[in-house]
């Protein structure tokens, strides 16, 4: 198994030491290639991210992204030009973000009840295509257009992944989520793609729900949702409400998956770089260590994914909720429970 | 004070009755003009806004819209034809949506805080503006693009607005809320213009969140907003959230607002025509009677405003929060409390 990893700014690259801390456990003998991405070599260099660097990302199996962003460094220079850009380049259309409340972890909802959904998020095109301009800068007539580009073909590899995966669930139950009612062209185009996929899926079935209300309903109501399929925007925003609602960013975990597997899929904690915390071992790497399930899940190698799952799901049940432990020793303990469940299943 | 009244679909009919009966114990000579438009209208006659009542609309101080929409309409006729028409032809370009936890409302976080926030929502461009559209529909090489337009002209009247209300509010914090990282063109105007405005508005703190990140913050720390200012698309999105921290829709209000006073503002309750419960006096007419209040304040009759506030907020305090009583019964309990209020000022 060939890595590579982007440790990245701030608290990333703590998370990703106690990642492979216990990535080490289930796959003993991973090969890991570093990849110094980020501020720092933004500020020495200029550099986002090189051709050279990009091509040799593309020889491995996977990639494991920490988090990227600095104070230091204009909003929007890293993310459009390197984590953004690492998402487009590798064709990475389906970001999955599993949203799963875990017994014993306490969220700010008075009655959550059983949260266990998961998002399908578009990753390669939508609002984040990158069309837009301004016109007249600096003028009071100045004009600034953002396009949302939704092709046939983005939109239906997604749906079609997102109804694979509903089928596989337990509940089988999809939500669309978009603003048909106002976004009437790519409202149009989404809602008669899955109206077309479901017809692939008979067992499925489909619910729709405007952007806003989906927003009410995951905080009244979360547990009605199973497998939700949304455009790039609407996915960035209520993925960051459903890791809010699940226990928090600290916990959340993402992939982002060129499904062809022509490119290697990237997994990444939802949690950005957090600078106001970094290098003090504050950091939960938990969201970490759930995407290194992710990605072996990916992989193919379902065994350890589900010791690495079982062993976050028992320490998150019996941590003191109100203080986890630092970085190192939430890793240390999830290290320690997955080679002894590791013992136990042999 | 000449008031156009839209009851609109499903419960608006119900929530506007009661609202009135509001109205009435502060302005008791309101002249109340009302127009039957929404999903009978047009199944009847196919008209959705003709000009003619836009002519006599126009007329007025200031409209009160209960709700439309219908599930026999397709999904946009209305919203696009006749709501959001009245929204851009009216140049409502200030959105506002109070969001205030009452005391005694139950909402559905563990841990609120004290939450007494403002938004103002741009309300006539941005993803709402209505340009885009379909290429190659139906084939496998369809694209749907949905176009964010943002001027200097828009943005500046509802961020300067925004200052400004955020200036005679104590806390005279202001936070935009845009997603910059990503929408690089539209974000760098909203930020520039931010900044300018700011200049004028010494006084007023401001503070800058991504629209991902706003909603953590708003069901783990709400009570860090005052003011916040976005784009149309945004606010649409997290005011149904803040409705819902707050207590739901039946309890938020709004007002679409032309500031220059060309053209008569319009107030409508934030929920939807909510066909299931129709016809059953199930609604929570609260949500109406406030953006009565609202409408009272924006005619200056901020004596008025006051007492249907303060009776409200009586009564959310005593009322019965799992049987708050029926359509009517509210209504009734809420004009009463206004005429004894009113009893008690003079
Ligand atoms: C950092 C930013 C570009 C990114 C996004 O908007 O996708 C982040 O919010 C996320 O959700 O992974
Ligand atoms: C009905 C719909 C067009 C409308 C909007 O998107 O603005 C509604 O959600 C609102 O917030 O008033």
């Amino acid at each position: 198994m060939r890595l590579a990893v982007i440790p990245g700014d701030g608290i990333g690259p703590e998370v990703v030491t106690e990642a492979l801390k216990v990535l080490a456990e289930v796959v003993p003998n991973a090969e890991i290639t570093k990849y110094d991405l980020g501020a720092a070599r933004w500020h020495s260099t200029g550099e986002l991210l090189p051709e050279s660097v990009l091509g040799e990302l593309r020889q491995h199996d996977a990639i494991l992204l920490g988090a990227v962003g600095d104070p230091s460094v204009p909003s929007g220079i890293l993310e459009r030009g390197l984590l953004l850009r690492l998402r487009f380049e590798l064709d990475h259309h389906v970001n999955l973000r599993p949203g799963r409340l875990y017994p014993g972890v306490r969220g700010p909802l008075v009655d959550p009840g059983d949260v266990d959904l998961l998002v399908v998020r578009e990753g390669t095109e939508g609002p984040y295509a990158g069309n837009g301009g301004l016109l007249r800068k600096d003028t009071e007539q100045e004009i600034a257009t953002e396009v949302s580009v939704n092709t046939a073909f983005g939109v239906r590899r997604v749906v079609a992944d997102a109804f694979a995966r509903a089928q596989e669930r337990p509940r089988k139950h999809l939500t669309l989520v978009h603003k048909t009612n106002v976004l009437e062209h790519a409202g149009s185009l989404w809602s008669r793609i899955v109206e077309e996929e479901s017809l692939q899926h008979p067992e499925v079935t489909v619910a729709y729900s405007h952007v806003d209300a989906a927003t009410i309903h995951l905080v009244t109501d979360p547990s009605r949702f199973d497998v939700i399929v949304t455009d790039n925007l609407f996915g960035d925003i209520i993925t960051d409400l459903v890791a809010a609602v699940t226990g928090g960013i600290g916990l959340a975990a993402s992939g982002n998956l060129d499904i062809t597997r022509r490119n290697p899929s990237m997994f990444e904690p939802v949690h950005g770089s957090a600078p106001d915390i970094a290098g003090q071992s504050l950091a939960d790497p938990t969201a970490a260590v759930l995407s290194v399930a992710l990605l072996l899940d990916h992989l193919g190698e379902k065994e350890a994914t589900r010791r690495i799952e079982a062993s976050v799901a028992f320490d998150l049940a019996t941590r003191d909720q109100n203080s986890p432990g630092s970085t190192q020793g939430i890793g240390d303990r999830l290290a320690a429970l997955v080679s002894s469940n590791a013992r136990q299943a042999s």
